[in-house]
């Protein structure tokens, strides 16, 4: 086997979730700091990473960017009365955005703060920490309620297409939705937070905050694999987005094509090329019921051994799965619902999507479980917060989780709780602002 | 002045609120990462930490520890029907818990973990992340609804009195009391959060969560004073817990005398001799409030500038707070109510506690706004975890907040959501179990 469990610095970066990208669907994003080495009892001094990503350029950054260590996910509704509201929203958001990338505070400060508030300040001297800001359009900026608010109907991406319903959703509002977006990553959770804050108080009068997430990634401390909340390690099949740096091209996992599968093109409107559709799902696992379950279950849950992440029957990690492979009893060694097999290319046509997950923890909420002891009480409201950028929805995430919604044996152990899909449009030239060829059409 | 804002590494450990302890009462953790410099555009390496605390010793670790990144407090409910049972969780939970502070599972694992859980895995390869595990006793650990349920009425301290209620508090079940809690700290939110779910595991049949909150603090790229989330500067007045190294001992701030405020002494029971009281407040702050307020309002509040920390009126953030000085009117440049003043030592009649504080972000809540514009809807639910160690909480936390709580200025934007108060005992030795001489003696 090429690939080894201890991925050279850089090869990590930008996991894509191969056909089947969901596999797992579970996963925690990669972050750049988990590949770097640390012995056993002290924290090896890191390669230097950069503190700052790029702002402006053909595509939206926090995307290929690779994952920082935190999230905050926002979703606003758009109350703006009519488009120009709504383009001078974006203007601000993007003035500001490209600023707080930087390490900036929203807007110039005047003499030692004094002055009425331009930044709220709680990320002063905490640098960039690796901030993007990541815009979305939801449908409601095209049409709400059979309304064409702002005139901007004509333009919806038919890529854009409601999600329908699928098994198992028990989708709530304050989770659900949203006509504009804002994924901010970094590796401070303060300054995700603080620049979602500024952005939010930009848009007083023209768009409200209707939910909030914040997650974090695990950092393995060798650049394994990260693992998700229920123990398994997440992104083993996953293509990468760049070869190997000083690895002599071993490996031999599948490269991401960003023009075929991530990036919007000719079929899209021209404001929207070189944009990507966001699917978000907010998915509450039972980790009450799973650290319940044996881990031999669990395996046959996921068609991987827990500790090493070889599929069933195997030993390495980056094994190719065997399908076909039955047991003497004439079962197949990975079952027909295993999570891995579901996500796997030979089950999905092909689908591929990128995948930049977040696992989250809110505490507990009164929940009821749905298994024995079918106890009421408080749960753990923790799970993952899907993140998945892909060309065209209908031959991404919906293709790959229609089937998965209804057979995955991990649906047991997963709720869809929230939902969300959005159109990020292409990146912004310095000058201009985030989604301005669609208001100059519009 | 000394001190200065650039103070030397390990100068910022275990800060401690100086009389008026809660002065800001807002205040984040202090991470030892923080105080590593980084270039503007690299991060430079940071001088080796460790990645373990010790977990046995005459105190328990997770009090004056250098704080961590990140928190995971969990309030149990006791369900044991016996003392003994009682003690056996105690057990189980020492013995984890040296284990999981090494970077080792919950407990020895099988092979390829493919024997029943005995961990839920998903801190594998996630090293120790300097985790620490700090156990307390609530109230109903001694007597609840007025039964004796262990036979340990006799052992309650004097000490832990059940909080009074304080003017504006408006707490929640969801974030309130406990028989039993742990206060996980890591610079991983994983490795803390999966901490807390094997000792709820372990606890099966004998306790159950009862709520669960995670935080973060902020990381200065310069080691300044960290910044809560209204922006502030936070922990300038508090006593520094160690002599700043190779600073030729310039600071004027006053030191803990851990013996005095911190460790219970003579007054308590034996099995609490060497412990420490904690109390545990989840106070929501008016964000949006706060993001429309003038930031010369916002000093005001404080009685701080709000960039440089400096008292009002000053230049340099550890200028001495001269509260009696007045403008050309007579007025008090400090204002009566400012947060800053409350939490002089002047105030307090010298009154001391060990504040251990985090940031929370869990996203919006539907609620109502106290002030103009009156709203109701999606609103932030975030704020402070407040947390903070004392010798005893009548003279510590209680005697401090009882008249901020009445007129600090800040109360308009705080509210006290939860609480919580928990004897924390003694540390164990190697082969004793967390609170064992309490179990002897009940």
């Amino acid at each position: 086997m090429t690939g080894g469990k201890r991925l050279p610095f850089g090869s990590r970066r930008g996991f894509l979730a191969a056909a089947g990208g969901l596999a797992g669907a579970l996963g925690t994003g990669v972050d750049l700091r988990g590949a770097q080495a640390k012995s056993a009892d002290q924290a090896a001094a890191p390669a230097a990473a950069p503190v700052t990503e790029p702002f402006w350029g053909d595509h939206q950054s926090g995307i290929l960017t690779p994952a920082q260590s935190h999230v905050c996910f926002a979703a606003f509704d758009l109350v703006a009365g009519k488009a120009d509201d709504v383009a001078a929203l974006l203007r601000r958001w993007t003035e500001a955005a490209a600023r707080m990338t930087k390490g900036e505070t929203a807007a110039p400060l005047g003499t030692d703060l004094s002055v009425a508030a331009v930044d709220s300040g709680d990320a002063l001297d905490l640098g960039a920490a690796r901030l993007t800001l990541t815009f979305g359009f939801g449908p409601g900026l095209f049409i709400k309620d059979g309304k064409d608010r702002y005139g901007l109907t004509a333009q919806r991406p038919a890529a854009l297409a409601d999600l329908p319903a699928f098994t198992g959703d028990q989708l709530v509002a304050a989770h659900t939705g949203g006509d504009l977006c804002v994924q901010a990553c970094a590796d401070d959770p303060q300054v995700a937070f603080h620049a979602v804050r500024q952005l939010a108080r930009l848009a007083y009068g023209a768009a409200e905050l209707r939910w909030l997430q914040s997650g974090f990634s695990a950092e393995p401390t060798h650049g394994e694999t990260p693992r998700n909340l229920l123990g398994f390690k997440d992104g083993t099949q996953n293509p990468i987005t760049a070869p190997p740096k000083g690895h002599g091209g071993g490996s031999t996992r599948p490269m991401l094509a960003p023009e075929k599968v991530l990036w919007a093109g000719e079929e899209a409107p021209v404001w929207m090329r070189g944009g990507s559709y966001l699917v978000v799902r907010r998915i509450r696992l039972s980790l009450e019921h799973w650290d319940r379950t044996e881990t031999d279950f669990q395996e046959q849950v996921f068609g991987r051994h827990k500790k090493s992440g070889a599929p069933l029957g195997g030993h390495d990690e980056f094994e190719p799965l065997d399908l076909k492979a039955t047991d003497k009893d004439g079962n197949f060694v990975i079952p027909e619902n295993a999570h891995a097999r579901m996500g796997a290319p030979a089950s999905n046509e092909g689908a591929q999507i990128l995948r930049r997950s977040y696992s989250y923890n809110d505490g507990l909420k009164f929940l009821a479980e749905r298994w024995p002891p079918w106890r009421q009480g408080m749960l753990y409201d923790a799970g993952l917060l899907f993140l998945a950028y892909q060309r065209d929805p209908r031959t991404g995430f919906i293709k790959i989780y229609d089937m998965m919604s209804k057979i995955d044996a991990l649906n047991q152990y997963a709720t869809h709780i929230g939902s969300g899909l959005f159109a990020c449009p292409r990146g912004a030239m310095e000058g201009e602002f985030i989604g301005q060829a669609l208001f100059k059409m519009g």
